[in-house]
């Protein structure tokens, strides 16, 4: 809660982008869950309007998430920040998505933060948006993020505000206490908490 | 066969190189069944001495491959080629492990064929072997391996024959004829088959 008793996050508006097979569960689940308990609005766009079979561990089916919109009709406007879990399956697939590649662009260009998790950040690779920023990832995507112009480092989590719009990197599952508290604290202005 | 009578590739010996899990099951088993019938010996190296757990489209289960050998013990001494398969979920753990690099790097210098298909060719970009040379892989690695230095093209098979090493790749499970008719040409010289 904030001092006037609002939620911390109350009017903000989170998209998370997926595509509808190998999300990682817990990337995709945890962050929409505290960000909704700091009052965020979160809205989930995938590939197709279908649910979303996530995998735990990249093998086990993990639960069905129900997407709110696809990535086509999404667009950035009246959102706050965006969030970009992993699975290998998925980040392997989503990276190649125009759609994904288009949305996240947009909200770099409009200086809103981009948190990506685990190998959620090859999308950044597609997207130009590693050059000159220092992020992690998990760790057989260091090649590629250097070779992108990233600085990898190895840490929980990772916020650059250097650029154009804050960054926000994490490597795995391990580190989504961080990660998804950093993103409370870059939608919240780090001032806004009771 | 040869114009002895012999087949093609007796004496030649090939190496593939694999996780135990996530394989393109026919990424492993179509070059080892056509190496191995034009008379090549094939030893499969894995991470651990246990069968390999393929996958089908990266997603349903696929048929366990045993492994000859571990990529611990496994040189490239006494190997005349090495064949690197895909499967999503196999490519990202192999490029990550430090005997798969120091082995493709082994044939590499010592002149043998290098051949990787799919999401196999990350292994190129671990082990320092994309830059300067044209390739080809499953399209989500294209920045991946431009940004390593290669010259990424869509073609089923490229045969870069300019460096210290023939590079063999291809782009998908549907490319397996020409990138297996392919290996055995690197190996066969050209000019010994009936």
């Amino acid at each position: 809660m904030s001092l006037d008793g609002k939620p911390a996050l109350d009017g903000k508006n989170v998209l998370v982008l997926t595509t509808n097979y190998g999300t990682e569960q817990d990337e995709l689940e945890k962050p929409i869950a505290v960000l909704r308990e700091a009052g965020a609005r979160v809205t989930v766009a995938a590939q197709k309007d279908e649910p979303v079979q996530t995998l735990v561990s990249d093998r086990r089916p993990g639960s069905a998430v129900q997407a709110d919109t696809t990535l086509t009709q999404a667009t950035a406007d009246g959102f706050d920040a965006v969030v970009v879990p992993g699975g290998t399956l998925n980040a392997d697939q989503l990276r190649t998505d125009d759609d994904a590649r288009r949305l996240v662009s947009a909200f770099a260009e409009a200086g809103k933060p981009v948190a990506a998790i685990c190998h959620g950040p090859w999308l950044l690779v597609d997207s130009g948006l590693a050059r000159d920023r220092k992020l992690t990832s998990y760790p057989s995507l260091r090649p590629d993020l250097e070779n992108a112009g990233g600085e990898w480092v190895d840490q929980e989590v990772v916020v650059d505000t250097s650029g154009a719009h804050p960054l926000i990197t994490s490597r795995t599952p391990d580190d989504l206490d961080a990660f998804s508290a950093a993103i409370v604290d870059a939608l919240d202005g780090g001032g806004n908490r009771g």
